[in-house]
């Protein structure tokens, strides 16, 4: 980059907003940055300045009396379009929802065993069904995603166009004026800055949708054709520890009943709830039953993450600790012990159980 | 036993037909008979006559001119009931589901490693989450279960009283003449012979939902506390091999692009359908994409399995070949690699990868 490539790709984030220091910053522009464990733990609904903002573009400069929502779609007459004053007239409702990354855990998948040994014959390219219509967003910024109509007009699939976030108005990180919240869906679909919704045949058009954010055998090596994969919308089971931290100290312990508080999440897509959360301290040979602050939601729309913690027990000798945990979702769906199944060139629907 | 007690538990079985000579029948009364893996191989639809059967107590005898189905709850008139006759009234529709039992692949959870160490200490006993309702079948043998209310009213839930099986009235063994069918569900709430509905804020009260079919925590042990779990709803992500049967001898190869020809089955809980199927000849470090042939269904209302068939690399010096295979649900839901975080004392809901 020469001085004036920097200064103009600079001028495109003139609009992004500052972020709260505490967030761990992957990369600034545009702005990947994580929620530091610690600051999730125990906290059921996490503050907007410590949410983990993850844009794909620069923030884009939208004026709130100049927006508009665009719909565009069969049946729906030309030029269709609300205000953010005609949207808050529907009925507001208030859903309760944890955003998770495609790429949350994505670390774990960097070991890979498989890497040195010849590719696989494919047995042949799979037809990919296609979905008889989708509900297409597109966001100011130029990104853009879609999700199945079934889900966008489900009655009990709760999929909102977002003016507020923890009751004031959505932050300018999170989608400022609007934005798409698809509860059990990986977050890439809730769309932020939406200013148009298109029902349409086919997929988004998007970058994100057709060539990224899809799931491949751990065969399909470095190389992949986005063609001959799904599009990831609901996430599968996931849990993680958020404390004690890696490599921290943990009191001495010469008792045989000593133990230590271990905390973290737990969460399933398409509105399965938690089960069980499991806890080992030694390698998954045997493990403790965590206990569960499970939200309040119905049956087939508990969209919000699970909190646990769980007291596991420490051997009196033990030098190093290995913790580990996995999570049971009402499907009695499991996570996979290792990545051996599940690594993928785009380090997407990492989880294996968190050690 | 003496010869008095064995000729009245003969008599109560009196109303069980005979059964197809090809099931394998693991217990004859009440009788529990598998399909051997060779007739499912390349068949969406299971013949009646080779469909699993899977009976808890003697077929009960029901004359279709008195049958009556209660049905029962708030605000239904007392004495409520439906003759045949009645029911077939409703519109009928036809719906493809496959059925699986809870103990599927049982026979992969006798290994357990965990037999010989000392019990974990629990953390705390787990509150369980009550549903709001639930819709309670009762069978006329003295068979019941029950499922959430949400989901016997869900319009795309697809839950049937079902008359018919494959074209004709359903077989004694079935559930003749009526059988709940619940898609995406453990084939344990499909109630045969149901003669009753009833809409309960509580599960069904009976022993097969209250203290069985339910899913523990290896560590659980043998002696497990049933109020302390989750009933089996949804089933998992699941696959199996078909074919080649288990010491099957193949043709000896000596290029290196030999191959043999493994086919099977997978599917989900919940209508979720299969987006891949992988299979391995070295252990799963390399895999194979299977060809899915997938049910023409909508999206959320896959209720049916998905066949697959895959040629698989074999080298050419191998004595043995272990063929392995897992599946990825729309959920982007895998199997565990063994059974170390799912081994429980039931064997319920085994669904690690298959070899
Ligand atoms: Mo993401
Ligand atoms: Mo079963």
């Amino acid at each position: 980059f020469t001085a004036a490539d920097t200064a103009s790709l600079s001028a495109l984030f003139v609009n992004d907003p500052p972020r709260d220091p505490a967030l761990i910053v992957r990369s600034a522009r545009p702005c990947n940055a994580e929620t530091p464990a610690e600051l999730l733990v125990g906290k059921p609904i996490t503050p907007p300045n410590h949410f983990f903002v993850r844009n794909h573009l620069p923030v884009p400069v939208v004026n709130e009396d100049d927006f508009r929502l665009e719909v565009e779609g069969p049946g729906i007459p030309d030029g269709t379009s609300f205000t953010l004053a005609a949207l808050k007239q529907f009925p507001k409702v208030d859903v309760t929802v944890t955003l998770q990354c495609a790429g949350n855990r994505r670390s774990d998948n960097q070991y890979h065993r498989l890497v040195r040994r010849p590719p696989p014959r494919r047995s042949g390219r799979r037809r990919i069904r296609h979905e008889v219509a989708h509900a297409v967003f597109d966001g100011a910024e130029g990104y853009g995603a879609s999700i199945p109509i079934a889900k966008a007009i489900d009655p009990l699939g709760d999929v909102l166009l977002a003016y507020e976030m923890d009751g004031a108005p959505i932050p300018l990180d999170h989608g400022y004026p609007l934005r798409a919240v698809v509860p059990g869906t990986v977050a890439a679909r809730s769309v932020k800055w939406v200013n148009r919704v298109r029902l349409s045949d086919e997929e988004s058009e998007s970058h994100w949708q057709r060539n990224d954010y899809k799931g491949f055998s751990p065969s399909a090596g470095g190389t992949v054709d986005y063609s001959t994969a799904h599009s990831i919308q609901s996430m599968p089971v996931q849990s993680a520890i958020l404390t004690p931290a890696e490599g921290a100290r943990v009191a001495p312990a010469n008792d045989p009943g000593h133990t230590v508080r271990v905390a973290g999440y737990a969460l399933s897509g398409a509105g399965r709830g938690v089960f069980r959360v499991d806890v080992s301290s030694d390698g998954g040979r045997t493990w403790v039953d965590a206990r569960l602050q499970e939200p309040d939601q119905a049956w087939g729309r508990r969209w919000a993450w699970t909190l646990w913690e769980a007291d596991v027990p420490v051997a009196s000798d033990a030098a190093e600790i290995e913790l580990v945990c996995k999570a049971v979702d009402e499907q009695y769906n499991s996570q996979p012990e290792g990545m051996l199944g599940i690594w993928n060139a785009r380090g997407v629907v990492v989880n294996a159980w968190h050690r």
